[in-house]
């Protein structure tokens, strides 16, 4: 431990992923925020009754687990399978395992933490260094290929789960391992060590988080560290340019997301996180300035960003085609992760409308009905039906149009797993006096507030298919507090029911400012009825079309819902508004034909299709 | 020699870069069309003075050449310098520079194929092999990585240059040293060799025209063999997938040209090549049937093949995005190359058409004024200005906006060098009593006609700046013959004059049919008016949009002429009919604003610029 290391105390509960040190929110944890049916609760479900087994057998099959025994046994050598990064597949459903045990108590995902904690935690080399395809047995030397071999990307994933593991259970071995792991990456890569960077960010928003969850500075200052170094060409240059990885142009200099869009969106959420701990609202600013810009010039309607297979990355300005747009699923989750970490420093409910658009229709779009296949790639048009999913089969290919059991490159599964088994995170925030509901489900929602009071609420709704949301005083304090809730940038004439009183909320914050009282009342509503959407004119891609929108899902057509099978002659007629069907919507195409829309995140799911977010209008 | 090798006798001269044994038209060569002035000559002007040194300069720089040389001297290892397929890049030169001595006996040209041949040459193995980055000194053995090592394909394209040397200067060193290098081949993948193909179609087309060349049927019967071979996933799967290099179904199934373009056109040429030689009509239709799907869903106005960045490979039908054409100037090469192949053996005039296109668009627009920098990528659209030309350095980036002097993979330079030095070949054509003429420049086209008798016309224009064509008769004999004059399917109300009398002759071939006098002249008129092209409705990535056309040339809208400086804004009013300006047009913008219009194949010449062929139209 060095003279300047500071060690503020372990934060060992609460079940938040993300613990800033200051800012205009706070996080709530599992405790405070408890999902009890709904939209989100039956994907949580799903992802703890299915995906977790199903990325675990996955990986052993593989041999991505049996990577670590290998190296624990010292049989392991140049040639093992898998890519450089497996090892953070692993890291990532232990993350995700260790929130579904927080979220639910669930010993089986208790047990899954540990079994994958008893294969990794054996491969650890005595000085820390834990990484199952550099280092051991004739493979290429510890750090060899910065640019390329994610050795501190993997290392960051653990201490992400280890984070995870902190703020439900406590401290454990894996904690211990990743401890031991950051101590080492401190040492290696610190003030005076190795001048260098990973090709692909990651290490810094895991030292950040891990930093706040034990109270070390050391890993915070680490983090600061990297982002300081990035930007200024120590990487080697690569085909894509080194805007690929962020090393072109330093952060707080950036003005735009650009490169490789979850390198930038891990890179800029723990700029974020470094920004608010270390005081640096320069960087904070910067990091606010390039998101406005990329959601303004280079996100799609459906909040996925990365408009480019070649790269997986960000194009230009205004170029997001429908066709070819990758938004990567992990994309998303990374873009929720930037926006929770701006809201939670500024308050501003512009990152949380962004949130719930990116939830709808990236993450939700992602993992089939049952849990067991994933979109990795999430266009906004198909053209042709992609082919049905080979269930014992690993994809090799990041393409739209059909769900894989799992894929060569198989980052999106995993993350989907640890989004969704802490999605009661972006619940509801707390400030002073008050309490902020940002995403609606039925939910208990209890907390204790700056002065000791318990403020809690109960939530029902049948939010999103109806807009209806019901906020029941469960216990309050005598004296005002205040009763936040969000009402997104689409929900114009939102009307707020107290008592007898109703009143129009505009999109922001509606907020209810008293004493309240137990048993009492709330009901928002907010108009969920189908809605034409009209691209900037300078999205050339989508030029002369519409989209429609239900709340804040994202709708399209698919052409198993056409009499032709074809959508190749649909031109929807934009005179005729909208008519709500089912959980989807109805159009008139100019044929007189009533076309029908279902919610995007669901596309595919009824067999190989054809779709459309964007229709092209008469 | 095997049993049943055909010899019929070395093609020494002539000058023509494909001679099938049918067909329906028959080539001319370079002592029958001599190119005396206009677009293209200047072109090969430039090509001759500036580009062939140019590459040499480079690939010596690069180390290129020293890789044959170390060869030689047993001083090759692993580390060569250059990608696998950097001895094509050679091979090109030596075709480029075979050529450029057949058409203008400059001794410089021939000087260049020697000093490279004397390089080449002794590098090649005893038993025939000939290649620079494997089977030598601790690199990795011969045909080890038949999908990515390139090895057959460098080998087509010594054969090509070999070829061009055959028909220019007669059989040579380098000429011996191809055909060792052909029986190598043939030994090596016979019928009962290894019974692999190679990763990037080429061996095909040069075993083709090397066995045409030589009157070797063993040749072309080896090409025959690589084809029946392709399409049954002899090769690894890679992520692009198998279509990626045409190996997911046999050349005959497939619907439409797929997987990368100069991979999927190369093979294509050779296709038809064999198709013709070996009387396959089966597989002749296969071909024209994928080029009419190919050219009618999958080809940009430009003539631009390549949709993708990604796999440098076509995408799906429709999806032709401006901004993210890839348009590879090699496909282009490629893409003329089928169509030339296609034409002689059909005589059908819709590919002389698309090989007019693609030539003034795209293999025109690769090389900067002065012949030392190129485009790679061939967009319709560039968001933003590229940056200047770094006369010294390797671009890394295939992207569009700037010309670079040399890539790090520079197959585009060398192509467009050999395409030049050969344009003459694509000016007129013979068949039986008949002289077509396909491409409209200054030119004396003398030929003696299959009954013995001299046919000659001197043409003169300004085209394409202007669309009046002057055929003179300068010899003749005295009884009936058929000059035909191809009509572009573009120039509706194109008008024929001969004696007094001037008629409307519509796209196709305008004929003239009896006894010419020499003396007389025929005067066609091809409108080259600026016009308004609207695009096919399900392009997607251009609804709402309009391009303008003059003559042949496709025009487009550059920042640097705006006031604005910008093309953001920028929204046309088409109901005002295009006017022309200067070697362009002018259109009015919904602001009233006059646009000016340059041709495509000139943008960026004045300067890094944002540029436009889609507008926006009211």
């Amino acid at each position: 431990m060095t003279a300047e290391e500071t060690v503020t105390g372990v934060d060992a509960g609460g079940g938040r992923p993300v613990v800033p040190a200051r800012g205009a929110q706070r996080p709530l944890g599992f405790a405070e925020v408890r999902v009890t049916g709904g939209f989100w609760a039956g994907l949580q479900a799903t992802n703890a009754d299915a995906t977790l087994e199903h990325c675990e057998s996955w990986m052993e099959r593989l041999g991505w687990l049996a990577n670590f025994d290998r190296v624990a046994s010292g049989a392991t050598g140049p040639d093992r399978p898998g890519w450089s990064f497996s090892d953070s597949e692993v890291y990532k459903l232990a993350e995700a395992a260790a929130w579904e045990y927080g979220r639910t108590d669930d010993p089986a995902a208790d047990a899954m933490v540990r079994r994958l904690t008893a294969r990794i935690a054996p491969a650890q080399d005595a000085d820390g260094y834990l990484n199952t395809c550099y280092g051991h047995g004739g493979q290429a030397p510890r750090y060899s290929d910065l640019e390329t071999g994610h050795e501190l990307y993997n290392t960051g994933h653990l201490l992400q789960a280890a984070v995870a593991r902190l703020r439900t259970t406590g401290a454990d071995e894996l904690v211990d391992v990743a401890r031991r792991a950051a101590d080492h990456v401190c040492a290696e890569f610190g003030p005076d060590g190795r001048q260098g960077i990973c090709g692909h960010p990651e290490i810094e928003v895991g030292l950040a988080e891990f930093g706040r969850a034990l109270g070390v500075g050391r890993y915070v200052e680490q983090a600061r560290l990297f982002l300081d170094r990035r930007g200024r060409g120590t990487l080697r240059d690569v085909p894509f340019g080194r805007a690929y990885f962020q090393d072109d142009v330093p952060v707080r200099q950036a003005t735009a997301f650009r490169g490789h869009a979850v390198r930038a969106l891990y890179l800029s959420a723990a700029a974020v996180d470094v920004a608010v701990d270390l005081a640096d609202d320069e960087l904070l600013a910067a990091i606010a300035r390039q998101w406005d810009h990329t959601v303004e010039r280079r996100t799609y309607l459906t909040g996925g960003m990365g408009s480019r297979h070649q790269d997986e990355g960000f194009g230009e300005d205004w170029e997001l085609p429908a066709d070819r747009a990758y938004c990567e699923t992990c994309a998303g989750v990374a873009s929720v992760m930037v926006s929770w970490r701006l809201y939670l420093a500024t308050g501003e409910v512009r990152y949380a409308d962004l949130i719930e658009r990116t939830l709808y229709n990236v993450v939700a779009t992602s993992p089939r009905a049952d849990g067991r296949a994933f979109f990795y790639a999430n266009p906004l048009h198909q053209r042709t039906a992609g082919g049905g999913t080979d269930h014992d089969a690993v994809s090799p290919r990041a393409e739209g149009g059909t769900r894989a059991a799992w894929f060569d490159v198989s980052c999106c599964p995993t993350n989907v797993a640890r989004t969704l088994a802490s999605w009661q995170a972006y619940v509801a925030s707390a400030g002073h006096r008050e309490l902020t509901l940002l995403q609606y489900a039925p939910a208990r929602i209890a907390t204790t507030l700056d002065d000791g009071d318990v403020l809690a609420v109960d939530v029902t709704t049948a939010y999103p298919a109806d807009g209806t949301v019901t906020i029941r005083v469960a216990d309050a304090p005598a004296h005002a507090v205040a009763l936040r809730l969000r009402v997104p940038s689409w929900a114009g004439g939102a009307v707020l029911s107290e008592g007898g009183r109703t009143r129009v909320v505009g999109p922001g914050f509606a907020v209810v400012d008293r004493p309240l009282v137990p048993g009492e009342e709330f009901r928002l509503v907010l108009p969920v009825a189908p809605r034409l959407t009209w691209p900037d004119r300078r999205v050339d891609a989508v030029r002369g079309c519409v989209a429609v929108e239900r709340g804040p899902l994202v709708l399209c057509a698919e052409s198993v819902d056409l009499p032709s099978g074809s959508l190749d002659d649909l031109i929807v007629d934009p005179s005729v508004p909208p008519v709500a069907r089912a959980d989807g919507a109805v159009v008139r195409a100019v044929t007189g034909d009533e076309i029908p829309l279902v919610p995007y995140h669901r596309w595919a799911e009824r067999g190989p299709s054809a779709m459309r977010v964007w229709l092209p209008a008469r």
